[in-house]
């Protein structure tokens, strides 16, 4: 089944300890897309300027990522955003922000989108996330990501969006920021109590946790000796998960736990090198290898 | 199989952000061998002071722990340690640390503890565990934990320990500062060059990681509300682990898995209270109830 997903489309520039790399294609919604498109066809809301490079559209369009929904603004300049990692890659700074077209973008989604049954709200502003929400009457399943600044800064508004969709994905330091609770398995049920039926709180290198009203779990992440950039592991997390769910056409606490797992396996993937270019070379094979790996690592 | 432990039994003064206890049982060969005592017989070799409540001797010979083992230090002190952690509960500040009768420590292993097979050199300084390892000739499975302050006072003795060891236990900061390596999966492969045949890196509530030659893999903690006192998790993990390894008598791959897991699951119980308070509580049923719920949550 179609999913939809709304969020940024941004040129990264990206430091590492070892390496760099300057406007490469990034953006919550480029890694949702291009991971979630190994299950199932994407169809891709968001906005760029006239600086857009037309290669990256036809990438998409070489994937089978619908990009009717990507509106080229006319005057306007893409997302940028320039990051370093530390030594341990487990933490970055943002060295400048340039919001640009995302900053006023009122997502419009075309037809197609407004009648899809799943949903990703990526991150962004709530009140866009919003908008693009009530767009999408028939969606059957809703799910949405955000952030600390948001969380600051549109609090009312994420209240009313939490009571509004079926499951929120997030990272670990904003849950605790969102509820003030340092203990995560506790964080999660709080966020839950806030209305989406299902939480998952994401973890970096330790893995993803899965709280709904009678399950609470956690799975490992894929251990990796090749981190190479961890830009875009959240993004292509829920990208996995989301896409395994709508080739599914299901979302029961058994197709969920799987969707997890590939989500967590698709991210394992991302890390291995800059932007795209590891996705861009491995197959739905190379999941269900890593897949059968992953299930005999967690079996005793 | 009985399992014998070399280590430190202490003091604790602990605070937390919403408790604090004084001078509760504590140290690293306690926590394991009560969390060991589930599964196996196990032989207690430490040092405390006149300081030392006899009723503790008594709880450790009512649970089948051997503390023929145990010297008491005409006129010594026992080993007190005063921590306080902070908020978020992964990261804690030492506050007062007084070796006393652990400083001078000169292990002397009874004749039963020399013919053990399965020794456990909990942590303390390289240069006691090389000796009570000396003494343990008949072993066939010697694993050892160890320590930040070790790795940087005693780096040219632990070098020496790893050559000779089967097993090594550690934290992940630990593994990073002996190898220089932020990865976790590369630092435990590079321990493992350095001798051990297989490598345990502890990540507190982001579970274990295992590696073997042949083998990587990562499980995680069991996903408990109530953390109310880390103190000896890691010690009760080794605990568990070495304690169903002596009691089945064998470490093949396959076993020491299980053993990783009920590690994993001893650990979850020691951390919802302070010092063995939780532990006391708690039968090996309520260890296997739980590794049915593990199990659960890791398969799909």
């Amino acid at each position: 089944m179609p999913l939809v997903v709304v969020g940024s489309v941004a040129l990264d520039s990206i430091e590492t300890p070892t390496s760099k790399r300057e406007n490469v294609l990034g953006g919550s919604a480029v890694y949702f897309s291009y991971a979630a498109s190994y299950f199932t066809p994407v169809r891709l809301v968001g906005a760029v300027g006239e600086d857009w490079p037309a290669e990256y559209t036809r990438l998409f369009q070489q994937r089978g990522i619908d990009t009717q929904g990507l509106q080229i603004i006319p005057g306007g300049k893409t997302f940028r955003w320039r990051g370093r990692y530390l030594a341990d890659m487990n933490k970055r700074e943002t060295v400048e922000v340039h919001l640009n077209v995302f900053e006023q973008f009122d997502p419009v989604l075309p037809d197609d989108c407004r009648r899809a049954k799943f949903l990703f709200l990526a991150n962004g502003p709530v009140t866009m996330q919003l908008k693009a929400m009530e767009q999408c009457t028939g969606a059957e399943l809703i799910v949405a990501d955000t952030m600390d600044l948001w969380i600051n800064t549109q609090r009312k508004e994420l209240e009313n969006l939490l009571a509004r969709i079926d499951g929120l994905v997030m990272n670990d330091s904003e849950a605790r920021l969102l509820t003030g609770d340092e203990n995560l398995v506790r964080a999660g049920h709080k966020i839950r109590d806030m209305g989406p039926r299902f939480v998952v709180i994401k973890k970096g290198e330790h893995g993803a946790m899965f709280f709904s009203k009678h399950e609470t779990y956690v799975l490992p992440a894929y251990p990796t000796p090749d981190v190479v950039d961890p830009t875009g592991a959240g993004d292509s997390f829920a990208g996995g998960m989301m896409g395994y769910l709508a080739m599914r056409g299901a979302f029961d606490p058994k197709t969920l736990k799987e969707a997890m797992a590939y989500g967590i396996l698709v991210a394992s993937f991302t890390v291995e090198d800059f932007s795209l270019d590891r996705l861009l070379k491995i197959r739905r094979e190379d999941l269900e290898q890593r897949m059968d790996e992953y299930k005999r690592m967690l079996s005793f």
